[in-house]
């Protein structure tokens, strides 16, 4: 059938329904039908002091090549009409996997020498919204919190309940050794020494949270170059998601749980504003619901996403000394990275098109 | 000095600094003065199936009598010109303290025949945050929040870190047998027995979470009137503060954390714009945002108080099929009570008037 054609039977239509008596305008555009196609992926790998002086050419390479390998495995979904929770959930996945980034696989120890690992999900579409935090068995984090999301009423579930339940769900269980690299446990050490606790991705220079008031607890600082991962996807039906990994902070005590598990401040979406995942010093993102806000000020100041991410990033970030980035993905497809670090691992895919991938600020 | 006399002071004091040249008008106003006076103390002590035919007058005497003494708690700070935090912490121990509600001493056992107990704090002025998760020794969770907000640098600390975290500070450390009440172990075999969730404040007759997802957890019922405790003050220096303390839900399984100690989703306050505090089926609270929404709504969308409270309520609960309330107190002393049930135990004080306590929506 023909646009002009399927045109000309829908209007036929109203005229049976309706009579001459009176119209709904409904009218189905090319344009809309353009759009219902479109799709949009967006990733981060964690943003931090990533300058091109301390990072050499063949470690970029290998980031930009797992950004990559995780914009695709996302493409393949979207690009075959399947969700944009799906497609979250297939590209973190690929970043938990990695050893490169501290989620999953790659994850950093606590001071208990354990790795605790938090992930977060929430649907557009629905508002529906799961995440765990803690965990220290599965495999894939973000899987356990999509079942938060699809298969219990509760939003959040934490430390051993949260094993259990994902163990209940026969998602992949993994003994401690799977989550054991030696360049992680060398990073615990390594803080332990200094009696710090340290900020992925940070360096000894920044000390953003130098404002110190416990005992244990020193400045965070770190000297590597891992992080936070997260997705936010747009798919072919109009809806977004959003999702966030993480392996929280190397030699991290006290159980802390950072912004990442919890939805408004590391994770949002809504299919009328927009999808946000964070990554950056968590407690200014909890303080400032940063993903949220961002949302907050599209619905009800009306800005677009690049103004909101800005302002947001400007207020709850920048000007309270916290450090870190987001990224957003309106409903229309439109994408703004924000972030005031010296560089956050981030890339895109628009439909069928080749992945983009970035690392510095300019 | 009579005020005339301070005002005269005053604009020879700006001649002699300024010269003729130009001046800086700050000018003191009688209205000022007195505002800087004022202050108010505003409670919950949870919302559900409160009806006068479900209540006996002795039963809604104890509960008007609890919240008269946590006010009068509150107030005694605030009158000596005590900050808001001081004032929310005060009124919120009483509360916990007090068997009649569900957080501290009266919080109700999990399905493994624990109490784990939430709380959060937010400071208006600072826009600080502290929050605990799954406590088990920490006699009021509450202080053990603020501790979190003023001797650490995170927001959220959960379940065992948290009890040696609260240890640590040197708070009221107790056993499992301090927690124990017959009533609470009673309502959590019946519960077993029924194999559910029960929500407190909510009767059999209200099913508002029953899309059942997960086999052993069962439509979300209660045939009791406890529930968590919250308290939002502004004191004489014009600062906001709010707190929320709750001992979740009986029968609950997989560490399932609520809205409580979330900050944005159960408790949020901003000199800027108000201080709330939540209560009610938590995943709704915490896919809404709704303490933190309420503050947007008045920040971007420039809503009153009262507004922003009715559209929060009306969008992220009712909509939603959610159940609860809130208690909402903006930086010029508007009170809102918000919620959506037939009742909720709630209060306020004036100044060093006496305090006023409602139950009923009528």
């Amino acid at each position: 059938m023909t646009f002009s054609n399927c045109c000309a039977n829908f209007f036929k239509l109203q005229s049976i329904l309706f009579g001459f008596g009176f119209w709904i305008f409904i009218m189905p555009t090319a344009h809309a039908a353009e759009t219902s196609k479109n799709f949009t992926l967006v990733v981060h790998g964690g943003s931090g002091t990533i300058t091109r002086s301390s990072i050499t050419p063949e470690i970029e390479s290998q980031y930009r090549a797992s950004l990559d390998r995780a914009l695709k495995a996302g493409q393949k979904i979207l690009a075959a009409g399947g969700t944009s929770v799906e497609a979250v959930v297939a590209t973190i996945r690929v970043f938990e996997d990695d050893p490169l980034f501290n989620a999953g696989k790659g994850a950093v120890f606590t001071s208990e020498g354990k790795n605790e690992l938090d992930a977060s999900i929430m649907d557009g579409q629905t508002g529906m919204a799961g995440a765990v935090a803690g965990v220290v068995t599965v495999k894939n984090p973000i899987e356990a919190a999509r079942s938060v999301m699809t298969k219990s009423k509760h939003v959040l579930m934490t430390s051993t309940g949260a094993d259990e339940f994902a163990k209940a769900q026969k998602l992949d269980i993994v003994g401690p050794d799977y989550f054991f690299t030696q360049q992680r446990w060398d990073q615990l050490q390594s803080a332990k020494k200094r009696q710090q606790i340290e900020m992925d991705h940070d360096s000894k220079s920044k000390t953003s949270m130098s404002t110190e008031k416990e005992g244990a607890i020193q400045p965070w600082e770190v000297d590597y170059k891992y992080g936070t991962v997260g997705a936010v996807a747009l798919d072919q039906h109009g809806n977004l998601a959003a999702g966030t990994s993480t392996g929280g902070l190397t030699n991290k005590l006290y159980g802390r749980v950072g912004d990442t598990p919890i939805i408004g401040a590391g994770t949002y979406a809504d299919n009328r504003t927009v999808a946000v995942s964070c990554t950056g010093t968590g407690e200014f993102f909890m303080r400032g619901l940063v993903a949220y806000d961002v949302a907050a000020r599209m619905k009800y100041a009306k800005a677009n996403v690049s103004d909101a991410v800005d302002q947001t990033i400007q207020t709850e970030l920048t000007d309270k000394k916290g450090r870190g980035g987001l990224i957003a993905l309106d409903a229309k497809g439109n994408i703004k990275f924000g972030f005031n670090t010296e560089g956050m691992y981030r890339g895109y895919v628009k439909n069928n098109e080749a992945p983009v991938t970035m690392v510095y600020k300019d």
